[in-house]
């Protein structure tokens, strides 16, 4: 069904995709951004639920205000890092969202699809499991457009619904930037800022059972 | 930096991709099983954290408890719905855990990248969304590889820690059936079986502010 040439553009985009913090301001293509949604929108859901929705915020007034709520959740985390690590922490940059020219805001809809969703009955997190693979899908999609995306994760969730005007039951599950840029690197940037290191893969396979080695 | 061609191949796997539950018993080359593991390695995780860990489950004896605990579960699901829906309900599939070669339990170290792992700190769930952008790597890779795989989210994950001996802390997030088919549907089988349709993504999309549109 996939030719060789299929698999391979797959493992290269898997492999090329990184979380990008730094944007030029080039407008994207209405044509992009739709294809974008359309890969989201075919992630798989837990009892084909589809709880996603997608916030798509490309108004400066907006954007300021979602980046004044992550530089306030940064200044916060900040705290309870120490010396060097302080630094290098505060050193991260979020103006991202301010820079990239368009954020989208995506949600998930627990109550979508009624009371007993096929699965999540048994575990109720598989709505935002869905979700996360939606977004995936959409990273991929980005990084194959030659598009950066940022999953920005600093934010009280009760100041997003403020901004964004989303319903208290409704779970923003992630803010992300998207936009061209001048530098998309090959190594993930809390590798390159010595944050943390790939782990060996080989450490984290199990066989049978936990700790099972071969 | 990818072609047009890349570009097709991927969205044409990201439609392609379905939740399977028949499998057949041919085994898996092990360099194949490999290249899933080190794309679903390649996801993004929350401050680089990498919180999972693959148990990769082939002794038909594990595979039987497995799916005797997600066939307990069902039943003990089946009593919520009514009549045609309980028929329905009961006719989806499970005995694929038994059939597929190939059984991968993908889990969730929360504490993994020590007490501050950036971004986890605002968002705790970072790490299991960070999981399903794994997986949802792993079942792309499949799906391009020929491999059938489904995503088993019916049972208690304390029968799902007693097999497979995984430590109290450790979240079981997925059971991934893994093997070859001789029929990979072309429409997710709950939208084959009346359970579900694909939503218009026109209704899931808003601007600028939660049910903005333009």
């Amino acid at each position: 069904m996939f030719s060789e040439q299929d698999k391979d553009a797959l493992y290269r985009i898997i492999h090329a995709r990184r979380d990008i913090r730094t944007f030029l301001t080039t407008p994207i293509p209405e044509e992009i951004v739709k294809h974008l949604l359309e890969a989201a929108h075919h992630g798989p859901s837990v009892g084909y639920m589809q709880p996603w929705s997608f916030i798509l915020v490309t108004k400066d007034t907006i954007k300021e205000r979602l980046a004044w709520a992550a530089d306030k959740e940064r200044r916060a985390l900040a705290i309870h890092y120490e010396d060097d690590r302080q630094d290098q922490f505060l050193g991260l940059k979020i103006e991202g969202i301010k820079q990239a020219p368009l954020t989208i805001c995506v949600t998930c809809d627990p109550t979508r699809g009624g009371s007993h969703v096929l699965g999540r009955n048994s575990i109720p997190e598989t709505d935002v499991l869905s979700t996360a693979c939606a977004i995936q899908n959409m990273w991929l999609a980005a990084c194959a457009e030659g598009l950066a995306l940022g999953w920005v994760s600093f934010y009280k969730k009760a100041d997003i619904r403020n901004i964004l005007g989303i319903p208290p039951h409704i779970d923003p599950v992630a803010l992300l930037s998207i936009g061209y840029t001048d530098h998309y690197p090959s190594k993930p940037i809390l590798e390159t800022a010595n944050w943390e290191k790939r782990r060996s893969l080989d450490d984290l396979v199990f066989h049978e059972t936990w700790g099972g080695k071969v």
